[in-house]
Protein backbone atom coordinates (compact mmCIF):
# COMPACT_ATOMS: atom_id res chain seq x y z
CA UNK A 1 0.00 0.00 0.00
CA UNK A 2 2.82 2.63 0.86
CA UNK A 3 4.28 1.53 -2.23
CA UNK A 4 1.67 2.04 -4.24
CA UNK A 5 1.31 5.83 -3.16
CA UNK A 6 4.80 6.27 -3.60
CA UNK A 7 4.66 4.70 -7.63
CA UNK A 8 1.51 6.72 -8.14
CA UNK A 9 2.13 9.56 -10.00
CA UNK A 10 -0.28 11.42 -12.92
CA UNK A 11 0.00 9.64 -16.18
CA UNK A 12 -0.97 12.01 -19.16
CA UNK A 13 -0.36 9.37 -22.05
CA UNK A 14 -1.58 6.89 -22.70
CA UNK A 15 -1.70 3.82 -25.18
CA UNK A 16 -4.74 2.90 -27.35
CA UNK A 17 -5.67 -0.37 -25.67
CA UNK A 18 -9.17 -0.20 -24.22
CA UNK A 19 -9.92 -0.12 -20.72
CA UNK A 20 -10.70 -4.02 -20.02
CA UNK A 21 -14.53 -3.32 -18.39
CA UNK A 22 -13.29 -5.82 -15.49
CA UNK A 23 -10.62 -3.14 -14.66
CA UNK A 24 -13.33 -0.47 -15.12
CA UNK A 25 -16.13 -2.03 -12.57
CA UNK A 26 -13.41 -2.40 -10.17
CA UNK A 27 -12.45 1.21 -10.49
CA UNK A 28 -16.05 2.54 -9.91
CA UNK A 29 -16.08 -0.40 -6.97
CA UNK A 30 -13.22 1.99 -5.08
CA UNK A 31 -15.43 5.06 -5.66
CA UNK A 32 -18.46 4.18 -4.68
CA UNK A 33 -16.59 2.75 -1.57
CA UNK A 34 -15.27 5.44 -0.06
CA UNK A 35 -16.13 7.24 2.88
CA UNK A 36 -17.97 10.58 3.14
CA UNK A 37 -19.01 12.76 5.93
CA UNK A 38 -22.14 11.39 7.64
CA UNK A 39 -21.92 8.47 5.02
CA UNK A 40 -23.90 10.69 2.78
CA UNK A 41 -22.52 9.74 0.15
CA UNK A 42 -23.43 12.44 -2.42
CA UNK A 43 -21.65 11.50 -5.23
CA UNK A 44 -22.76 10.29 -8.70
CA UNK A 45 -20.42 9.28 -10.97
CA UNK A 46 -20.18 9.73 -15.08
CA UNK A 47 -18.46 6.56 -16.73
CA UNK A 48 -17.45 7.10 -20.05
CA UNK A 49 -15.26 4.24 -22.34
CA UNK A 50 -17.96 5.11 -25.50
CA UNK A 51 -14.96 6.76 -28.57
CA UNK A 52 -17.08 9.89 -29.52
CA UNK A 53 -17.76 10.68 -25.92
CA UNK A 54 -14.44 10.26 -25.00
CA UNK A 55 -13.23 12.38 -28.19
CA UNK A 56 -15.36 15.06 -27.37
CA UNK A 57 -14.58 15.13 -23.97
CA UNK A 58 -10.95 15.56 -24.92
CA UNK A 59 -11.33 18.31 -27.43
CA UNK A 60 -13.18 20.54 -25.05
CA UNK A 61 -12.11 19.91 -21.54
CA UNK A 62 -8.08 21.00 -20.89
CA UNK A 63 -5.47 18.71 -21.27
CA UNK A 64 -6.08 17.11 -24.28
CA UNK A 65 -5.57 13.63 -22.88
CA UNK A 66 -5.62 10.45 -24.94
CA UNK A 67 -7.00 8.32 -21.96
CA UNK A 68 -8.82 5.29 -22.95
CA UNK A 69 -11.42 5.63 -20.33
CA UNK A 70 -13.30 9.01 -18.30
CA UNK A 71 -15.17 9.13 -15.44
CA UNK A 72 -16.52 12.43 -14.34
CA UNK A 73 -16.82 12.50 -10.36
CA UNK A 74 -20.12 14.75 -9.55
CA UNK A 75 -22.04 16.34 -6.58
CA UNK A 76 -25.54 15.76 -6.10
CA UNK A 77 -26.64 18.45 -4.11
CA UNK A 78 -30.03 17.18 -3.09
CA UNK A 79 -28.18 14.00 -2.05
CA UNK A 80 -26.22 16.10 -0.04
CA UNK A 81 -29.40 17.01 1.89
CA UNK A 82 -29.30 19.52 4.39
CA UNK A 83 -27.07 22.82 4.26
CA UNK A 84 -24.97 21.05 7.07
CA UNK A 85 -24.52 18.05 5.55
CA UNK A 86 -23.29 20.11 2.12
CA UNK A 87 -20.14 21.21 3.84
CA UNK A 88 -17.85 18.29 3.03
CA UNK A 89 -18.81 16.94 -0.44
CA UNK A 90 -15.80 18.68 -1.96
CA UNK A 91 -13.54 16.65 0.63
CA UNK A 92 -15.63 13.34 0.39
CA UNK A 93 -15.56 13.37 -4.15
CA UNK A 94 -11.62 13.73 -3.43
CA UNK A 95 -10.98 11.25 -1.10
CA UNK A 96 -13.17 8.65 -3.92
CA UNK A 97 -11.17 10.18 -6.64
CA UNK A 98 -7.96 9.26 -4.34
CA UNK A 99 -8.96 5.82 -4.13
CA UNK A 100 -9.34 5.50 -7.87
CA UNK A 101 -6.18 6.78 -8.72
CA UNK A 102 -4.40 4.68 -6.57
CA UNK A 103 -6.42 1.38 -7.49
CA UNK A 104 -5.56 2.27 -11.15
CA UNK A 105 -1.97 2.17 -10.14
CA UNK A 106 -2.36 -1.26 -8.59
CA UNK A 107 -3.71 -2.53 -12.09
CA UNK A 108 -1.63 -1.50 -13.90
CA UNK A 109 -2.98 1.43 -15.58
CA UNK A 110 -2.59 4.96 -15.33
CA UNK A 111 -5.01 8.23 -14.57
CA UNK A 112 -4.59 11.49 -14.08
CA UNK A 113 -7.45 14.13 -12.20
CA UNK A 114 -8.48 16.82 -13.93
CA UNK A 115 -10.11 19.80 -12.33
CA UNK A 116 -13.89 20.91 -12.66
CA UNK A 117 -15.71 22.56 -9.63
CA UNK A 118 -15.14 25.09 -8.44
CA UNK A 119 -13.89 25.90 -11.95
CA UNK A 120 -17.19 26.76 -13.83
CA UNK A 121 -16.08 26.75 -16.66
CA UNK A 122 -14.21 23.29 -16.69
CA UNK A 123 -18.20 22.64 -15.15
CA UNK A 124 -20.37 24.08 -17.49
CA UNK A 125 -18.46 22.04 -20.40
CA UNK A 126 -18.59 18.64 -18.27
CA UNK A 127 -21.97 19.15 -18.21
CA UNK A 128 -22.69 20.17 -22.06
CA UNK A 129 -20.86 17.10 -23.00
CA UNK A 130 -22.00 14.55 -20.57
CA UNK A 131 -25.51 15.99 -20.76
CA UNK A 132 -25.15 16.87 -16.74
CA UNK A 133 -28.28 18.79 -14.78
CA UNK A 134 -27.88 21.92 -12.90
CA UNK A 135 -28.00 20.74 -9.44
CA UNK A 136 -24.97 18.35 -9.93
CA UNK A 137 -21.65 19.66 -9.63
CA UNK A 138 -18.39 17.66 -11.81
CA UNK A 139 -15.91 17.91 -9.70
CA UNK A 140 -12.87 16.45 -11.60
CA UNK A 141 -12.72 14.00 -14.78
CA UNK A 142 -10.46 11.58 -14.10
CA UNK A 143 -8.79 10.29 -17.77
CA UNK A 144 -7.34 6.16 -17.31
CA UNK A 145 -5.79 3.76 -19.71
CA UNK A 146 -2.44 2.14 -20.21
CA UNK A 147 -0.04 4.45 -19.70
CA UNK A 148 2.57 5.34 -22.61
CA UNK A 149 4.85 6.80 -20.14
CA UNK A 150 7.45 5.98 -17.06
CA UNK A 151 7.44 8.42 -14.50
CA UNK A 152 10.11 7.49 -11.34
CA UNK A 153 8.13 7.52 -7.66
CA UNK A 154 7.25 10.51 -6.54
CA UNK A 155 9.93 12.88 -4.95
CA UNK A 156 8.09 15.58 -3.27
CA UNK A 157 8.64 15.11 0.17
CA UNK A 158 9.12 18.50 2.32
CA UNK A 159 9.28 17.59 5.75
CA UNK A 160 9.15 21.33 6.84
CA UNK A 161 5.63 21.14 6.18
CA UNK A 162 5.40 18.31 9.87
CA UNK A 163 5.11 19.47 12.71
CA UNK A 164 5.17 17.63 15.67
CA UNK A 165 2.88 18.18 18.87
CA UNK A 166 2.29 21.75 18.26
CA UNK A 167 2.07 23.90 15.27
CA UNK A 168 5.93 24.68 14.78
CA UNK A 169 6.81 24.06 18.27
CA UNK A 170 9.08 21.14 18.19
CA UNK A 171 11.27 20.18 15.22
CA UNK A 172 11.34 16.98 13.86
CA UNK A 173 14.47 15.76 15.41
CA UNK A 174 13.74 16.94 18.78
CA UNK A 175 10.33 15.05 18.50
CA UNK A 176 12.51 11.89 17.90
CA UNK A 177 15.09 12.45 20.64
CA UNK A 178 11.71 12.94 23.21
CA UNK A 179 10.27 9.53 21.90
CA UNK A 180 13.40 7.44 21.49
CA UNK B 1 -5.30 -2.45 -3.22
CA UNK B 2 -8.95 -3.01 -3.94
CA UNK B 3 -9.24 -5.32 -1.03
CA UNK B 4 -7.72 -2.23 1.66
CA UNK B 5 -10.78 -0.21 -0.29
CA UNK B 6 -13.24 -2.37 0.93
CA UNK B 7 -12.00 -3.50 4.21
CA UNK B 8 -11.17 -0.07 5.53
CA UNK B 9 -13.67 1.09 8.13
CA UNK B 10 -13.92 4.43 10.23
CA UNK B 11 -12.53 3.03 13.62
CA UNK B 12 -13.87 4.89 16.41
CA UNK B 13 -12.70 2.71 19.30
CA UNK B 14 -8.69 2.15 20.13
CA UNK B 15 -6.77 0.14 22.21
CA UNK B 16 -4.35 1.69 24.83
CA UNK B 17 -1.37 0.51 22.56
CA UNK B 18 0.81 3.24 21.17
CA UNK B 19 1.32 3.44 17.64
CA UNK B 20 4.71 2.79 17.00
CA UNK B 21 7.04 5.27 15.59
CA UNK B 22 7.97 4.05 12.07
CA UNK B 23 4.47 3.51 11.70
CA UNK B 24 3.68 7.14 12.13
CA UNK B 25 6.36 8.17 10.12
CA UNK B 26 4.93 6.43 7.52
CA UNK B 27 1.92 7.60 7.69
CA UNK B 28 2.85 11.02 7.70
CA UNK B 29 4.83 10.08 4.54
CA UNK B 30 1.69 8.97 2.70
CA UNK B 31 0.56 12.39 3.60
CA UNK B 32 3.20 14.41 1.70
CA UNK B 33 3.41 11.64 -1.46
CA UNK B 34 -0.33 12.64 -2.36
CA UNK B 35 -0.70 14.43 -5.50
CA UNK B 36 -2.34 18.36 -5.20
CA UNK B 37 -3.60 20.51 -7.81
CA UNK B 38 -0.56 22.09 -10.08
CA UNK B 39 1.64 20.36 -7.27
CA UNK B 40 1.12 23.18 -4.76
CA UNK B 41 1.64 20.87 -2.17
CA UNK B 42 -0.90 23.71 0.35
CA UNK B 43 -0.72 21.11 3.48
CA UNK B 44 0.92 21.57 6.65
CA UNK B 45 0.49 18.67 9.42
CA UNK B 46 0.10 18.82 12.68
CA UNK B 47 1.17 15.43 14.23
CA UNK B 48 0.86 14.62 18.08
CA UNK B 49 1.89 11.43 19.82
CA UNK B 50 2.11 13.12 23.33
CA UNK B 51 -0.53 12.06 25.57
CA UNK B 52 -1.22 15.52 27.40
CA UNK B 53 -2.13 16.37 23.73
CA UNK B 54 -3.76 13.91 22.64
CA UNK B 55 -6.11 14.34 25.60
CA UNK B 56 -6.72 17.90 25.54
CA UNK B 57 -7.76 16.94 21.83
CA UNK B 58 -10.23 14.21 23.31
CA UNK B 59 -12.09 16.55 25.76
CA UNK B 60 -12.22 19.10 23.77
CA UNK B 61 -13.11 18.10 19.66
CA UNK B 62 -15.78 16.24 18.99
CA UNK B 63 -16.01 12.33 19.18
CA UNK B 64 -14.14 11.66 22.53
CA UNK B 65 -11.92 9.29 20.54
CA UNK B 66 -9.17 7.44 22.22
CA UNK B 67 -6.84 7.03 19.70
CA UNK B 68 -2.79 7.08 20.32
CA UNK B 69 -1.89 9.51 17.79
CA UNK B 70 -3.74 12.20 16.07
CA UNK B 71 -2.56 14.11 12.73
CA UNK B 72 -4.62 17.94 12.16
CA UNK B 73 -4.03 17.98 8.21
CA UNK B 74 -4.05 21.67 7.27
CA UNK B 75 -4.20 24.23 4.49
CA UNK B 76 -1.77 27.15 4.83
CA UNK B 77 -2.99 29.64 2.12
CA UNK B 78 0.63 30.90 2.06
CA UNK B 79 1.74 28.04 0.76
CA UNK B 80 -1.75 28.22 -1.77
CA UNK B 81 -0.43 30.90 -3.73
CA UNK B 82 -2.82 32.81 -6.48
CA UNK B 83 -6.55 32.93 -5.69
CA UNK B 84 -6.96 30.97 -8.46
CA UNK B 85 -4.57 27.65 -6.96
CA UNK B 86 -6.76 28.26 -3.43
CA UNK B 87 -9.54 26.98 -4.98
CA UNK B 88 -8.61 23.38 -5.10
CA UNK B 89 -6.66 22.91 -1.38
CA UNK B 90 -10.26 21.18 0.21
CA UNK B 91 -9.75 18.78 -2.74
CA UNK B 92 -5.59 18.44 -2.54
CA UNK B 93 -6.29 17.91 1.61
CA UNK B 94 -8.94 15.55 1.25
CA UNK B 95 -6.70 13.17 -1.11
CA UNK B 96 -3.77 13.03 1.30
CA UNK B 97 -6.04 12.29 3.91
CA UNK B 98 -7.45 9.38 2.07
CA UNK B 99 -4.10 7.77 1.69
CA UNK B 100 -3.90 7.99 5.52
CA UNK B 101 -7.08 6.34 5.90
CA UNK B 102 -5.95 3.18 3.52
CA UNK B 103 -2.81 3.41 4.51
CA UNK B 104 -3.13 2.52 8.29
CA UNK B 105 -5.26 -0.13 7.21
CA UNK B 106 -2.53 -1.72 5.29
CA UNK B 107 -1.03 -1.01 8.40
CA UNK B 108 -3.22 -3.18 10.90
CA UNK B 109 -4.10 -0.02 12.10
CA UNK B 110 -7.81 1.59 12.67
CA UNK B 111 -8.28 5.74 11.60
CA UNK B 112 -11.22 8.04 11.66
CA UNK B 113 -11.66 11.22 9.74
CA UNK B 114 -13.36 13.81 12.67
CA UNK B 115 -14.60 17.06 10.21
CA UNK B 116 -12.54 20.48 10.67
CA UNK B 117 -13.16 23.47 8.13
CA UNK B 118 -15.34 24.63 7.04
CA UNK B 119 -16.86 23.71 10.02
CA UNK B 120 -15.23 27.12 11.90
CA UNK B 121 -16.28 26.09 15.21
CA UNK B 122 -13.99 23.31 15.21
CA UNK B 123 -11.01 25.10 13.16
CA UNK B 124 -10.98 27.63 16.56
CA UNK B 125 -10.18 24.96 18.85
CA UNK B 126 -8.04 22.91 17.06
CA UNK B 127 -6.38 26.27 16.13
CA UNK B 128 -6.17 26.58 20.07
CA UNK B 129 -4.83 23.59 20.88
CA UNK B 130 -2.68 22.80 18.20
CA UNK B 131 -1.32 26.79 18.37
CA UNK B 132 -2.15 26.92 15.27
CA UNK B 133 -1.96 30.42 13.70
CA UNK B 134 -4.63 32.31 11.95
CA UNK B 135 -3.49 31.76 8.05
CA UNK B 136 -3.55 28.15 8.53
CA UNK B 137 -7.30 26.29 8.47
CA UNK B 138 -7.16 22.78 9.96
CA UNK B 139 -9.60 20.51 7.41
CA UNK B 140 -9.59 17.65 9.93
CA UNK B 141 -8.19 15.15 12.34
CA UNK B 142 -7.64 11.87 12.06
CA UNK B 143 -7.48 9.86 14.94
CA UNK B 144 -5.26 6.61 14.30
CA UNK B 145 -4.53 3.71 16.51
CA UNK B 146 -4.49 -0.12 16.96
CA UNK B 147 -8.69 -1.10 16.86
CA UNK B 148 -10.46 -1.99 19.80
CA UNK B 149 -13.82 -2.81 17.49
CA UNK B 150 -13.83 -5.07 14.19
CA UNK B 151 -16.04 -4.07 11.51
CA UNK B 152 -17.09 -6.15 8.70
CA UNK B 153 -16.29 -4.32 4.76
CA UNK B 154 -17.86 -1.78 4.01
CA UNK B 155 -21.49 -2.70 2.41
CA UNK B 156 -22.55 0.80 0.90
CA UNK B 157 -22.64 0.09 -2.81
CA UNK B 158 -25.33 1.80 -4.47
CA UNK B 159 -24.86 1.26 -8.08
CA UNK B 160 -27.76 3.61 -9.32
CA UNK B 161 -25.04 6.70 -8.48
CA UNK B 162 -22.97 5.59 -11.27
CA UNK B 163 -24.24 6.48 -14.81
CA UNK B 164 -22.66 5.02 -18.44
CA UNK B 165 -21.27 7.55 -21.23
CA UNK B 166 -24.03 10.37 -20.02
CA UNK B 167 -25.92 11.36 -17.22
CA UNK B 168 -28.89 8.72 -16.86
CA UNK B 169 -29.06 7.98 -20.07
CA UNK B 170 -28.04 4.45 -20.20
CA UNK B 171 -28.30 2.08 -17.50
CA UNK B 172 -24.94 -0.23 -16.51
CA UNK B 173 -27.08 -3.19 -17.80
CA UNK B 174 -28.16 -1.82 -21.44
CA UNK B 175 -24.05 -0.38 -21.28
CA UNK B 176 -22.82 -3.84 -20.50
CA UNK B 177 -24.64 -5.21 -23.32
CA UNK B 178 -23.53 -3.14 -25.83
CA UNK B 179 -19.96 -3.08 -24.60
CA UNK B 180 -20.43 -7.34 -24.86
Amino acid sequence: MIDLIRIRRSIRTFTPEPVDRQSVDLLVETLLRAPSSRNIDPWEFVVVTDKAVLAELRAAHHGRYNGQAAIAVCANLALAGSPASQLFWQQDLAAATENILLAATGLGLGAVWTGGYPGMDRVEILRRILRIPENVYPMCLIWIGYPAESKPPRTQYDETRVHWQHYRQTSQAESKDELA
